[in-house]
């Protein structure tokens, strides 16, 4: 139960149990660096003061089998290395995730796990590098009907130029860590993405799926 | 006229002429680096092209004369170095300028500038940087009516982390080059808002009011 | 026994006995890249020089037993990996030590105990990140009765630009190497730090807990 | 005159009036990207809220007469490219500011400037550069009685490493961009003292002659 | 007239005379930081020793006028800033100079002119960027007939991952210092273009058209 | 069996059927990231829609070993961490290899491998680093009879400056990640490539012996 | 034996049989990432063509021993992770190996080691760090009788600076990757070295204790 | 006159009046930044306190002909921007000065118009870029008498390891800012130098003729 300040005080931590009633969806745990413990009690405080979804992500199996056998009700997304309980109701808006290859997969689970469990609706497009543009081509439809488009690419990050050409609605890019060498870890993909030469294309952190389908869900919830 | 190919040849240059068709709105002119006379034949490429509105960015006044003199009915917003023929029609849909301190209030002009051209309604919020909190929680009303906010700063670039706790609407931070010495020409307001711990915070160019303009339009655009 | 010239001379160190007759503090030892016997080795020495408090900081468990077996009387704290003899009385000065998010938590715990051992009284206030500002002016009253702040963030290191803007006294700043991708290992934290638009925040290394407690001891010392 | 919140609404700019309150100082006007119109506004701003000092910084010749002839009472130092109104009455806080080269007198200059205008006593001591020793040798009397030492140097930037184990009090390092080459325009001397093998030694933005002042100021400000 | 070592000693400068034998072409004179009389110099030795075309680079008008009157026979091209004597007869090796953007066309004239210089047939294709794919697509035909594609993108350096996934002959990709903030002045193009996902792209220096130009020649003269 | 569309949709990934059509070559699977279950599926899908080679690279022996159990045929080659299916009849082009350390003999054997199975005739040349120059002037001979050279060095990079002063022919360069310190895991080397003073240098991206295969297999299949 | 081109063709290797005779030493065989069959190879063909001292660095316990087993009368020097042969006779030039702090010994190991093997007298003096001055005066004397210092320091790097002021021989400076954060492995030190305000102080690789010694060895063999 | 303390105390400014005495060669005045009338006083200072060469570097010829008409019996040479007094008597000692391209030539005339004012003897060898080895191989017989080598180059920096292969004697290299794009003013040839594979190259500062040649000096003091 919340303390009445808008968060709880944990002693090494204070969930922020305000944050549904600011922005419409909890805080989310992320999970790297916390012990089980940890990632219990928060889950446990979050839980107590919301009523929307609660997330946890990069969140490996095992300590996923841990924190479920402590909190039950969750489901475990291993591709997506996700944690959900609580999952929303569709709100009645279509994000496409697109991938540039099948190393992108997944920091592209992760988008479309936290966009499902937030209430967005996804289709999913995987493996549509621009060294091969027919095979992005012969996706222009379900592209041009979605409500944002999640572009998702690493090596030279040339993918969200080309979507952001193609389509009206939002593109957000999510540079990955995918390459070698002058790819620098993402580096390179995300100083291209920020540099694009289509208009409003807009750029999350390196292999941030989950800042993707958060921005989509910002989107969503002010329509 | 269009060669029903979709674009102008002009030798130098292919005005897309089809992007208004595709993307809801013409092809954007940066003017650095064109002579007038280069930018008057685009411009008029994409005048005959497509009825709504035709823009020049960082266009300086002795540039914007010129080609104001040889097409007509164009207006000049000297602050944001911006030239619109044509400009649209209210969308209904209110975007917030927030900017976090004066020098940051070129790109703040130019993001004002190419939103109001391109049909949003804009609420400017000057000088709200986080080392007077106060400032900005006066303004907390008109922030959170909001469509998307337009959140520029310079610096350490925090300004979007803190309006990212406090609003729900998407969040899209403008780096600019404000600062010095570790500030690095705005690569460090880039990667600190990229590294933002406000969840769906999403970045566009240093500098880029324009880009950060376009991507609410994008947004305006789907609902 | 110190050779008279401010130094033990062990071959491989040279002990800077001297240190605490200069500074009011003994040289602290670095454990890292040192085996059990050399850190032995300087700990002995230092003691047999110096009345005051001596410190191993980043020790880790095992070798931080090895050595309390060689040299009686120390206190470790594992979440510091700080190892302590001879901790010195209360100077009556008063550090917060402020954290943003739970995975600073590694570095909160060096600072705070290096600081408490050279005899500064810490008030620790942890999870305060700027995405969710209530929780920090919950504790305006405590941090405006420190004589100096130490402020810990990682990611986009805006904390300590909020905090100088609120409070009076000196804010030290540690960027920390928590974050991924356009974080840097630390690196855009450290920056976005040293561009604060507070005035007079002052830096120390990456994950230095250890800096910046002496910082506050210096501080404190001049009084 | 405030409008009760803390800050005045010029419309493109908030200076913050409770600063003085809060901190103990006015808000400063950093010079440079303003016109002197726009200086003269918030000057006049703040000395309608606030009692102590009021700077302006990186102000030039010209534009500092300007803004001299409008709100008068200012002195101004050119070698700090300072101006002052109201400078405030001695503390009885000693900083020394110590620099390396001559070449870095110009950052030096604004340190003292800044912290004279706030009341500490400066003592300035020039061109001690670690290739030769005995300059600074000269000099550990005046050092060890200060409060502070702000210590300004740029090419390998080790001065402070040198000064931080001669002295017990804070040491304040200020890295500038003086040097050519792998000087990398500051930030070599930036990183090495944030590297700085002694303690406890704290540092601000490269060419931050105020930023210094200002730190300082806050840990006199808290005896 | 050479001395018999395969370079003429000027003193200041050693023309390799040997260069066209060695390589089918002479050493060719990059024009900045020499004077007029440097220039003149090397060319007139250049021209004694070798049959073939002699080249300056990057030569402004004054200083090309200037050369011109003291060896004449030179043919200037403005846009290319380029001074040619003894143009190559054509060797039958076709060239497709792509640009991505009407602001890389500089870049496009030098390896424009360096190609004809030397002997190649080239086909110019202007201001195709990625965002508006259609205008590239009709252009595939020519495209396809190339020996070689020089292909110049500056920004996100998208370009050359496109038309290496359509074309089988070589890609040679010439990024540009076209762009602002994240395109760090072509340093994010070049990075982009040697990460590229279509296999075999090849890269050269930032707006070097001249290295591709004679990259293209190298490739021609193998045949 | 393709879909007509020029790809096969295994869901997950989209092999680029069309790919030996458009340039005469499949696509190359990159194994890292990959399970055998992966590379078998996109290896079955190559071979069924092509009939020329079809090549995993760095794929490890114990991934390989399970791979060629699934898909008969195969030759690994693991120095090269090569699979090759089809392996093409020799087109008559000539490639010399030629490494500067035996640390680079990795990449060299990746070129080696893909040259020769996709139909290039190699001639390795082994150790012949610029400080010890007698070395490589014993190759001149080979060097000077091939079409192309691809040129692999790490630490400083000179290597394909020395040879592109000697051989009229193409030279590709390939930076390696061999070497500590400063040469920065390859980027030394990439960027001394990109700046050669030899004209007409091209450069692929760090360690990929791949890259320059296929530059070469490009320029081959175009005479 | 040589095939009297000055060089052994080992296939896979050319060991540079002609070093010994052009300048005074047989090549060095660098360690990391050859097996022990390898540098047992190239070390034969060194012993076979020259009379002096045979050396391989950075080579680890493990592997020393396999070598040592197959080439005898090898001495290994487990804190330099060297190994060698034919120790050189002693050539009357004395040199100060000087380090900053106990976590670089091993850089100064190999520097002692490699200096000692070619015949080189070595004086060692250890822990002399900046922050503590009096230890490094206290060796003034063994300094000033030094043929060249070889200076060993990470973190800021500025002993060299200091040395460079007090002795006149020449001064190596060897960074090392001690430090963390800020010190970027080595980078930091590397750059204030280069930077130093000492005039004449000369840079080698980070951590490279090889080419110092190397670097003093051609200063002695040119007396 | 000096205070008898070894440095002259200006106020702004402390000339090292001692230099002489510990190194054999007095401060030497670095030219940017200070007016005509500071380098006058130093220089002043100087040539009262020594009796050996006094040198100003980096000096353009309006603020040199000022300075020496208030300091008379000064050389000035235009090329290297030096002013000398007191040039010393030749040591007998021979440095080579050989630099890789043309525009090399103001850094390599800084290195032979210091060199020669402290009594080194220089021989100069200019234009012998790697891209035409034989230029260089002309030049053997006077390289192998040197007793030092000092090698300049931009671009890829490739000639120290080049030379550090033909020659037994100190090779000390100096990056350029020469080049464009990837050569990053200097930065480049900087790090190929650092990484160079010739054993025992040591490096300067980028453009650091100066430095190269106080190096030298330090060698030949030391014989």
């Amino acid at each position: 139960m919340s303390n009445g300040r808008g968060f709880d005080d944990l002693g090494w931590a204070r969930p922020d149990t305000d944050r549904e009633a600011r922005l419409g969806l909890p805080e989310v745990v992320y999970g790297p660096g916390k012990t089980p413990e940890q990632i219990t009690g928060v889950v446990r405080s979050l839980l107590r003061a919301n009523t929307g979804p609660v997330l946890v992500t990069r969140i490996e199996q095992p300590v996923a089998s841990e924190v479920c056998r402590a909190v039950p009700d969750a489901e475990y997304d291993a591709a997506a290395r996700l944690l959900v309980w609580h999952r929303a109701e569709p709100v009645g808006f279509d994000v496409a995730v697109v991938s540039a290859g099948t190393a992108d997969g997944g920091v592209a689970a992760e988008a479309t796990g936290v966009a499902g469990a937030v209430g967005l609706s996804v289709h999913r497009i995987s493996d549509v590098g621009v060294a091969g543009l027919h095979r992005l081509m012969a996706e222009r439809g379900p592209l041009s009907g979605a409500g944002a488009v999640i572009c998702i690419a690493g090596m030279e990050g040339a993918l969200p130029s080309v979507i952001g050409g193609l389509v009206a609605c939002p593109v957000i890019a999510v540079p990955t860590s995918v390459g070698y060498g002058a790819a620098l870890d993402g580096v390179t993909a995300l100083l291209a993405m920020l540099s694009s030469c289509a208009p409003g294309v807009v750029v999350v952190n390196i292999d941030s799926g989950f800042g993707a389908a958060i921005a989509a869900y910002r989107m969503a919830a002010r329509r």
